[in-house]
């Protein structure tokens, strides 16, 4: 019997274990679930080594990590599993048209919080090696899972975790299944992200709220000086105009370029679905390019004065704003947060007072395109989805996997089963059941074409 | 007996009549005093019956206003004093020292809500007109009240009130004691207030806050067009940028200047008081010239993304931002408006939408220096006060003033008798002793002032 077959035979049966795993409310982010969380992850645990892995629980400072392996040959590569079995509060419940936590099967979906973030994706993967532990009676990598409890609040406990035990999840590439694909008929490897670093400007000017007829003319308005400010932080061909913003970073590579142009991409439809008279960026790229393969920076808030109905004749005591930078592979997030401090420190007006809160920030991430791992997992997805993927980037950050990176030295491959339409983090969240059993079979496949990489 | 023997000599009688006045809690703003100011009306109306005026009490849309007058003589000059009888709420409660509707006198101030503004100034106003007549037996000039109930609710009725009854409010020149002194030993004559216009900026980008990671770099970010728009609206010298703002300024003259600087003014002291690190705007000016002869542009608020605690990584779909520009006489509110619009057009992306709602606005006021009028109302301080009075001007704005202007083509003579450490519209509100009686013996003054302007 091939792992395909055992796959084929025991659909119904897989069904059911993942409607149990998806019935428990883990939701990470509230206390009164924090016995869900438990008894979430004891399930995850025991059906782990009911499949004939070893695994435990292990303790952290929040919610617990779920670990578990099987050694099948020293000389063989080691693949460690990244997921989450904590999953986002289901709120605004009356926008569901079923229970959250009751999972049910609506037109080839799986309707469930936590159908496709993350719980059914990462089980894809423990069904995949399960199928091939039942049909060859080993397996032809070792694999090591790594399942955590946090994943919707920052997770917080996880980089000390991983720090401390760096010997146990010693492996060779981590798999994540947390992204999508590039759309419901083209599947995808993920092989990029970017970064992401935040700060916060504060602009002070007078002492309180003063009357904008009495000192308007004599003082500077921090909102002006704020908006000046932001206002330079781009040039006029929208380039980030942060001195040394770019300095480590590499051009776009003829071979991405050509790679972003061949991906079915309409340019009228994505301006149309946003609403946007049109679209603008950097000069010189396209919008895939400038998403993926560029840093960005942007105000995401601005707050400061009056801001109720009708007016308020005040020069307010201060404006802030909150800025995040998208960062590409190569730029350091502490090197772009000081260049921009350095930079505002410049450009503030001497009338006023500057304050930078810099937050910490993770890099971006690249899984080389002429290393093997990503061969093997194109390899994969043909096996499982019935075709080539796409090779494809995303501008968002998943500081997890830079943390990878940088504590353990691991690249990742970013496999994604889900879909964007899937409803991550809202309502009626999805999972297509095609696209679970396409999982089920691509992560069965991966055994044997990472296997192949070593050899 | 001179008028000012029987001011003397009724002082006591004056005071409780004050005190009566200021015990109605008339605060137009809550319509649970509805009583209250039509009780205060009442009560202003027989007050003004009993020292020898005709009076009568007008509805309005809202409040009523109080009109009394005295003709003595067909072809002296006629006076329209023009005051209000409404006052602040006077929330917070908890701070004020004694209750504000049961006056006290402690240290020699007057304790009472409506102290300074506007019930203080006015009846001394009222008190100077019945001195005279009293000792005179009649008027050295003809005189007319119009004193409102809705001032401290933007004078909603007054502008409809004053165009409908023209020819009742006829008359040569308008006195309004509603300002201040220009400090605690210099009694002070203002001559010229700036107008005041409003407007609301709306940047609109995508049709919902987008994921700052997924879409950064590739649309406009309301917030940075908003920015740099804001940004574009002073130059480098401290000027606004807006074509043609200054088309219509006078320069300062010569003799305004000199008199300016002769003023005591502290500009370290001014600085320190503010707790700015430095004092900014238009090069080549002072900051009285600033605030008082030159017009300003400041954003009173602005708004847009993401504003509370900790971070959220997205691209708003909107930002906006209130705008009110301080005019100086010459200067068209509506002008000046429509060049506003057109300038933010012109600056605006293209790749953002842009709305701009213009608000009504007041021109600014100035009472000619080389007219008759000034110098009486000099003259009359100098009788009231024991000393000669500065002449100063506001950077605030009463649009009631550009109104008679407009409508009555009248000019206002504003004769403060309050102070700045008053605190008109705060808890404590309080008028000093002295100054009620030196307002008293300057109105009296006044009439045989203005009589001699046509003499």
């Amino acid at each position: 019997m091939t792992p395909y077959e055992y796959l084929k035979e025991t659909a119904g049966k897989r069904m059911d274990e993942l409607f149990k795993f998806l019935q428990f409310p883990s939701v990470s982010a509230k206390s009164e679930h924090k016995k869900d969380m438990l008894d979430c992850a004891a399930w995850l645990t025991d059906h782990l080594k009911a499949i004939g892995l070893t695994a435990r629980i292990y303790p952290t400072g929040g919610h617990p990590v779920v670990y578990a392996e099987y050694t099948a040959d020293k000389k063989a590569p080691t693949v460690l599993y990244y997921g989450h079995y904590d999953v986002q509060p289901p709120e605004p419940l009356e926008l569901w048209k079923s229970d959250p936590f009751k999972p049910v099967i609506r037109k080839g979906n799986i309707f469930a919080r936590g159908g496709t973030d993350d719980k059914g994706q990462v089980f894809a993967h423990v069904k995949g090696v399960e199928a091939v532990l039942k049909a060859a009676g080993t397996l032809p990598v070792n694999v090591k899972f790594l399942i955590e409890g946090e994943e919707e609040v920052s997770s917080v406990s996880l980089p000390k975790f991983i720090r401390k035990n760096k010997k146990m999840l010693a492996a060779d590439i981590v798999v994540v299944s947390d992204t999508a694909q590039y759309s419901s008929t083209l599947p995808a490897v993920t092989y990029g992200l970017r970064g992401v670093v935040a700060a916060e400007v504060m602009v002070s000017g007078p002492n309180r709220d003063v009357h904008s007829g009495s000192y308007g003319g004599a003082i500077t308005n921090p909102i002006h000086a704020l908006c000046a400010m932001v206002g330079q932080l781009h040039d006029k061909n929208g380039k980030v105009a942060v001195p040394g913003f770019y300095s480590r970073v590499k051009p776009v590579t003829k071979w991405e370029r050509k790679q972003f142009k061949r991906l079915p991409f309409n340019q009228e439809a994505y301006r149309k679905s946003l609403g946007v008279p049109a679209l603008a960026g950097e000069k010189g790229y396209s919008t895939i390019e400038r998403t993926w393969s560029r840093p960005a920076l942007d105000v995401n808030g601005i707050t400061g004065g009056y801001q109720g109905e009708g007016g308020k004749t005040i020069i307010p005591s201060w404006a802030s704003c909150k800025i995040t930078m998208r960062l590409v592979p190569d730029m350091d997030p502490t090197d772009v947060s000081n260049k921009l401090e350095r930079y505002l420190k410049k450009i503030a007006p001497k009338s006023v007072t500057l304050k930078i809160k810099k937050h910490g920030g993770a890099p971006g991430v690249v899984v080389p395109m002429d290393g093997p791992w990503l061969d093997a997992a194109g390899r994969a997805i043909k096996v499982g989805f019935g075709k080539n993927p796409l090779f494809i980037k995303e501008g968002g950050s998943i500081p997890i996997v830079s943390d990878f990176k940088t504590i353990l030295g691991l690249d990742t491959l970013l496999i994604g089963f889900g879909l964007h339409e899937g409803n991550a983090h809202s309502p009626n969240e999805s999972f297509r059941v095609v696209d679970f059993e396409n999982g089920c079979r691509t992560a069965a496949a991966l055994l044997f074409e990472l296997a192949k990489v070593k050899a």
